[in-house]
């Protein structure tokens, strides 16, 4: 589009309790989307096998991965097996600068650092579930976890909905395709936002 | 939807230069929301025949013109043949308490004085040409003005569009389709927006 041609990248991210789904919605709506850029984490874990600096993960050492903390280029992390797995920000600048969308699932902390540091080249969903009934039977249903592991999950979603309005959106999950049409319409009006077309009438 | 249950109406206003086709879009998606509120005018023209106030139109004195117009309850107005028709702010914030979207197609003066009074209850939507060569072809192909009428026109259409960063949206109107699906998107996040939604977390 002729329109968007100048637009600068825009980052996505959907964030929500466990068991909301969120990784289902995006997992469609990057089907819709094969051009978005795609989030590389960054980890201190040795690279094994054919694994590539890059391509699987950035492979950084602890002190390496301690100044970019300090600098502020990891938006969150965790840590699995005495080993972090972070999301850098210095990709997500650079598709930012090249015009690539990219849609991240982040936790609720990484979207509201990805909101912080890239202001409004960041748009940040929140999924909600219709309700903790429902968000209980998804997490009972998964048949994977025990009777207490599932009430800590509820008792952290009570306190984690409670972030969404920090969010720029939020987007109910009550049935998969709708959940994933109301995204996508949020992805086709931020593109149209005034502040991101300042060039189009001048182009004219 | 349960989760807008609680929502505010929303006022839609599509503006843009003349032949931009803004007419046609707006009667397209009012023909996909037929819950949508009608905005009806107010004039100081005497009722005709079987119209009723508050069915064809608000019918005003000049006196009681000039006072809403004094206490900035008509957003834009336009004189024909002696008489004003305007837009009357009044039962447009009806429909936001209750509710009710709406859509309007109003003059860019008039967008710009429906944000300023109705602020975050207000999505203005700027319809931009592909060009202005297509804008002189779709002036010229009414074939219902003259060459010094829509070379006036076009000359305004050049100022106009340098109002179209002054609003919420742009959309260029490159195929009704695509221009249609467009405003339909953005109708569709508007209601996804945070601060529209934050009861939704606290209800569940």
């Amino acid at each position: 589009m002729s329109d968007c041609s100048q637009q600068k990248g825009i980052l996505f991210s959907i964030s929500g309790p466990s068991g909301v789904g969120k990784g289902t919605i995006v997992n469609e709506v990057k089907k819709k989307y094969p051009s978005f850029g795609v989030s590389i984490s960054a980890t201190t874990r040795a690279p094994r096998g054919t694994e590539q600096n890059g391509v699987e993960y950035y492979f950084k050492t602890n002190d390496e991965f301690d100044q970019m903390l300090a600098e502020g280029e990891i938006l969150e992390y965790d840590t699995y097996v005495g080993n972090r797995y972070g999301t850098p920000a210095a990709p997500l600048r650079k598709m930012v600068d090249s015009g690539t969308d990219c849609l991240l699932d982040i936790t609720i902390a990484g979207s509201l650092a990805l909101k912080d540091k890239f202001k409004e080249d960041a748009v940040t969903i929140f999924v909600l579930p219709p309700s903790f009934e429902v968000l209980a039977n998804r997490l009972v249903g998964r048949g994977t976890e025990k009777a207490d592991v599932i009430e800590g999950r509820l008792a952290k979603a009570r306190e984690e909905v409670l972030e969404a309005s920090k969010f720029d959106y939020i987007v109910v999950n009550n049935e998969l395709d709708d959940a994933v049409a109301k995204v996508e319409a949020i992805i086709a009006s931020e593109h149209l936002r005034a502040f991101r077309n300042e060039a189009s009438a001048s182009r004219l």
